[in-house]
């Protein structure tokens, strides 16, 4: 027997998809490289939680060289993919050498996609990431602090949050903030009527949770509005502007200094720079055993794939698909290296489920039951602390939840950075500027 | 009986000083409004543990209006205070209308004191505020980073750690971050040999801990090197640079990125500008009760002010006196409505302590007792809780400690915000740059 190189496997990304492909191949015989620009894997599903003060950074992050302590056969590099070099077999990287792989599998995610709406890509707030969601709490409690030190600003929107797209992230974090107002912040702030803040939850179609069943969309919407959630059905966005966001076809003018946006992902940017063939969102669009085509040895997964369902279209981008095409990725890469032919990816749908805050979530499982109220948010629950990753996460965030529960109270609601918020563009009763009159035909709200 | 207004306090800071003095007037009949930069309390004595990944910034800070809930004659402000204007009795806000007061304390706080040393302001890391221990969380977890990715990096010092400073901030974030790099890192890192990064202390005196008895001291100084922390006695740094450090006279020349700064302190900038006598370090020079010379009904308390401790000196920068400062101006201002005669602050001291890192502390009781090693640790631990706000808090940092004791794991190493590092100014064996060289007839390291 001669001593033989172990393959190298490159994994972009530490999501679901490449974490479960990295877990996969740890205990087997190849050399493992997993890179992502960040040093912890973000546990996505809860990241609305830090964002509205009910969770810390680290309870929803894991460590990436923590998932990988006792494997010293995983490596873990932080940086920044800048494209592959399919030729040479080479990841290419930013101010570092590039990285030589045997396997590729490349997991790098979603980010916010914003539909060509104007102005929506630099003043919206995406929630894709850590640095993302802490933006949004610090400018959310921001905007509450700067109401009280200068009621002017109420007048010009401060108080009015905008969030657009009523999938399971616009209801998350719609339902949030407006607990957070009435449980927290109206305790917390004793000379301002924080019940002047108004939440505007805007969804293009005409229900939603599209992917849901009727009675739980219906569900949804009576929770939401119940919780003080405004919610604008069949309303398109059609200008974000710095103070300011315009709905409808007719412009409706609703002067706001947040706007966050949950109301659809595309694929990564380095999806655009591989010169492979994209599909809707510019996904990645691989064979059924998630395999690029016409690249050897390589493999999208997760949000950055558009893995084929077998029923002409592809598979939705949630966690559990991530999950399951990471870890069908891995076994293929062991099947090449044990020359076995390839397998199809059939993805076990587990069921979708949604919270809108307190005791409310929705829940449809695969075997038809559907489920509201407290047993489907005690499932939401539940599920989330199973898949969260490491021990020392599941017992914080049932902590803070335990805390959050019983006193109505949010520990992590700290500004660790403080926005500056221009003051409103005029005195008077608060009308659109003139700018913007000008370049549409538009009434004040 | 005619209605009289309540007379209005407003208290500058919501550290140890303001937040006591805040407590100590909640069930007065007066109106209170206590003003800061920033929206929490911070416990600044667990601060290093932000910075060393061992503690979430939510642990050791509390939200200001979280302490002040349930008290709807105290309100709360987020703002930057300019000044005072004495004549007028108002305190004046950065974008905010002045706000008028009846009664004023100044409990702003400390910041570095880099004492002149060239370089040391642009390039040194404070650990004064959140924002400060973040920065160095941030940066510390990155220079290992870095030096995995890019080992010509190591070569040029990015893995050379240097701390300003052998009193208790010294040595307790020395300690911690050696502790770091064998407890953590070196699982984490499987192809870097962490061991090759150093851990210097500089102290300007010849003894650590000059507050403490001379075998605390020298229990400490045995202890830090036990953990591989090297100390360097008798040696001022010269100047510090971008991606350098000189010590001693002889300018010895140490290539590094990270110059961490806990060599004292001095009072807030707000200080300079109230037109106030200053004492050393620029603290406000106070009567003994606490009360501004020449300036009517005002008060500093804590670190931004130096109170005369009754034999010639001043009162020291402790946490002790700053709560009792604060407590006491409060009892002033309670005296002056009720027109009793003011009385002097007699400080408590109630015996000092550091720890070092794992069953490792010393602590001076006021009785005469010395404790070191597992003792001092548990009474440093116990204290710690204590004196920590907010139940939430006590229970979060009490499970993290726990989860680090018991499985050598720290969870919050996560870096939020990665810094980049400019590459080596040179290839070869590092030597100090030629305009180093040519300012300074300096040896290299």
């Amino acid at each position: 027997m001669t001593a033989m190189k172990r393959p190298r496997v490159v994994i972009l990304g530490v999501g679901f998809g490449g974490m479960n492909a990295a877990r996969a191949l740890e205990g087997e015989d190849v050399e493992v490289t997993v890179i992502d620009q960040h040093n912890y894997h973000t546990f996505l599903p809860l990241l609305y939680q830090v964002a509205t003060s009910g969770l810390n950074p680290a309870d929803v992050a894991y460590p990436a060289r923590g998932l990988f302590r006792r494997r010293r056969r995983v490596l873990f590099r932080q940086g920044t993919v800048t494209g592959v070099d399919w030729d040479a077999g080479l990841v290419e990287l930013a101010d570092e050498d590039p990285l030589p792989y045997d396997h590729l599998i490349v997991g790098v995610g979603a980010r916010a996609n914003y539909f060509g709406v104007p102005g929506a890509a630099e003043h919206a707030f995406p929630l894709y990431s850590m640095p993302d969601a802490l933006k949004v709490r610090n400018y959310l409690l921001a905007l509450f602090e700067a109401a009280d030190a200068r009621n002017d600003l109420i007048r010009a929107g401060v108080l009015n949050i905008v969030v657009v797209g009523g999938g399971p992230t616009g209801i998350e974090i719609a339902g949030a903030i407006a607990e957070l107002i009435t449980d927290v912040l109206e305790a917390d702030f004793h000379d301002l009527n924080v019940r002047r803040a108004r939440v505007i939850l805007v969804e293009q179609g005409d229900s939603l949770l599209p992917m849901f069943n009727t009675d739980l969309q219906r569900y949804a919407l009576e929770e939401l509005r119940s919780k003080g959630v405004e919610v604008r059905l069949s309303t398109a966005v059609k200008e974000v502007g710095q103070d300011y966001v315009l709905l409808g076809e007719e412009g409706d003018y609703i002067p706001t200094r947040m706007v966050i946006w949950g109301a659809g992902n595309r694929a990564s940017g380095l999806a655009d720079s591989l010169g492979v063939a994209q599909g809707p969102g510019g996904r990645i669009i691989t064979n059924p055993d998630c395999s690029i085509p016409d690249k050897p040895n390589a493999y999208a997964v997760g949000d950055v794939a558009a893995i084929p369902d077998g029923e002409g279209g592809f598979m939705p981008g949630l966690a559990q698909v991530a999950i399951q095409s990471g870890r069908h990725a891995a076994a293929q890469i062991m099947r090449t290296i044990r020359e076995e032919p390839h397998t199809v990816l059939r993805y076990h749908d587990k069921g979708t489920m949604a919270t809108i805050g307190r005791r409310a979530a929705v829940a449809q499982l695969t075997n038809g039951t559907l489920l509201t109220g407290y047993p489907a948010w005690a499932a939401w629950l539940g599920l989330h602390l199973v898949y969260l990753v490491g021990m020392r996460n599941r017992v914080s965030v049932t902590m803070n939840w335990a805390w959050s529960y019983f006193t109505w109270d949010r520990g992590p609601r700290l500004i660790l950075e403080t926005p500056r918020f221009e003051p409103p563009r005029r005195d008077g009763p608060y009308v659109p500027p003139t700018d913007v009159v000008q370049r549409h035909g538009i009434a004040s709200d």
